[in-house]
């Protein structure tokens, strides 16, 4: 058995996330996995860095698998193949051999994700399905990146997490968040807001989002920060921003 | 009566091309021509600088057309109507009062069509409806560059018109033609090409584009140019490449 890695790309709009749910046609892993089990004659495992929920993008997903290749099968020929039959929305970027111990979840140490707040009073055609387009609202990005210092580093985001039935640990550590604004003519065009961390809760990145911006439009302060992270309830933090907005840019090993 | 100029950007998948034909809900104009009709209530002949094909793009596509403003709404008050009542896949970028002589087309003196080819392996998920998916295929942007050569300045393009029964004349004035190649790891990414001229015939960019692949793939010698141009024949050029990839960049005035 050869264990391969995979950098993938995919606009989610239309899947219900990366995981295997009940039927395997409506997620990313799910066609992923059905291409290998054509090829191989065999049930593969796809083994993704984590899960994307519904509706979330990806540039820079990394999953693997294990499969035994044909002798007259290149890696490169692989490749080609698994993006000849996967739909138009999803690519494998690109694949390589790796250690047999490689697993794109337990090896992973960081990643990041990129949040776009679209706010200018003209839409955005072209990207309007990978952008939340908050259209000619007030934002400040200044107090959205004040706030942002609060949440860095190792702290229990049980308040930011979408799982009320979370049993396990609810500690993570934020290593970066860095919050870019574009202008044009009009004023403040694009929110960018990028997380790095070593991992996130289910809805964390989203309900960290939906906080910044409150902060941004003034209706939370930006030192209320603090106080909301040692509530630990999720009704202190801000809403849950549209999953649209939302891409899993790079995991890190 | 006052006449406004505007900037229009759209993403043509889903429409017939600019120009209302029998229907008017799946056309460009016929969207605007509805949201003007609503606020003014009467008919408005909305001008653009030229028709689009069905499928086709635009970045930068010029309107005009003249309408009795009531005196408490602004210019940019009437942008903001007009956006808020386009579907999602259709904005106006701006929109200012202007001379009541101005005419998109009649007053066009040039425009810049882009077309995009992608010849990457790795198919682009989040572009694929705006670019030409020619995937993994060989193109020398040399050869096509030299081919180009050959059609810069004054001709007689009824080689290149897609309408067989044109009765006007089909000299047109190629002023400029600038082709990018995009490479990534695996070699040729896309290929960019940029069309100004004074006007264009009915499908001429997208058989220029046609033509100019058979250059790059080596199907058409690029020194067939000529002989093709003075054929005046259409059989004689390349295939008529796909509108997805076309897009109205910008109308000169």
């Amino acid at each position: 058995m050869k264990n391969f890695k995979i950098k993938l790309a995919y606009d989610g709009s239309k899947y219900k996330g990366w995981q295997v749910q009940n039927s395997t046609s409506d997620t990313i892993q799910g066609k992923l996995e059905n291409i290998l089990l054509k090829l191989t004659g065999s049930p593969v495992d796809v083994i993704g860095s984590g899960r994307t929920d519904a509706g979330v993008h990806a540039m820079g997903q990394i999953a693997n698998f294990h499969i035994e290749l044909a002798d007259d099968m290149s890696p490169d020929q692989l490749m080609e193949y698994i993006n000849r039959y996967l739909p138009e929305d999803i690519a494998v970027l690109s694949l390589k051999e790796v250690d047999e111990r490689f697993h794109a979840r337990f090896s992973a140490n960081s990643k990041t994700y990129r949040y776009r707040i679209h706010t200018s009073k003209i839409p955005n055609v072209f990207e309007r399905k990978y952008v939340y387009s908050y259209l000619d609202a007030k934002l400040d990005p200044d107090l959205m990146k004040e706030a942002a210092e609060h949440l860095l580093g190792k702290h229990d985001f049980k308040a930011f997490c979408g799982n009320k039935h979370m049993k396990k640990s609810t500690v993570r550590t934020l290593i970066d968040i860095k919050i870019e604004a574009i202008y044009d003519q009009y004023g403040l065009k694009e929110v960018l807001i990028d997380y790095t961390g070593d991992g996130f809760l289910q809805n964390m990145i989203r309900i960290l989002t939906g906080t910044l911006i409150e902060v941004g439009n003034g209706r939370i302060s930006k030192d209320a920060i603090p106080a909301i992270l040692n509530s630990k309830d999720r009704a202190q933090a801000g809403f849950t921003a549209p999953a649209c907005g939302l891409c899993l840019m790079d995991v890190y090993y």
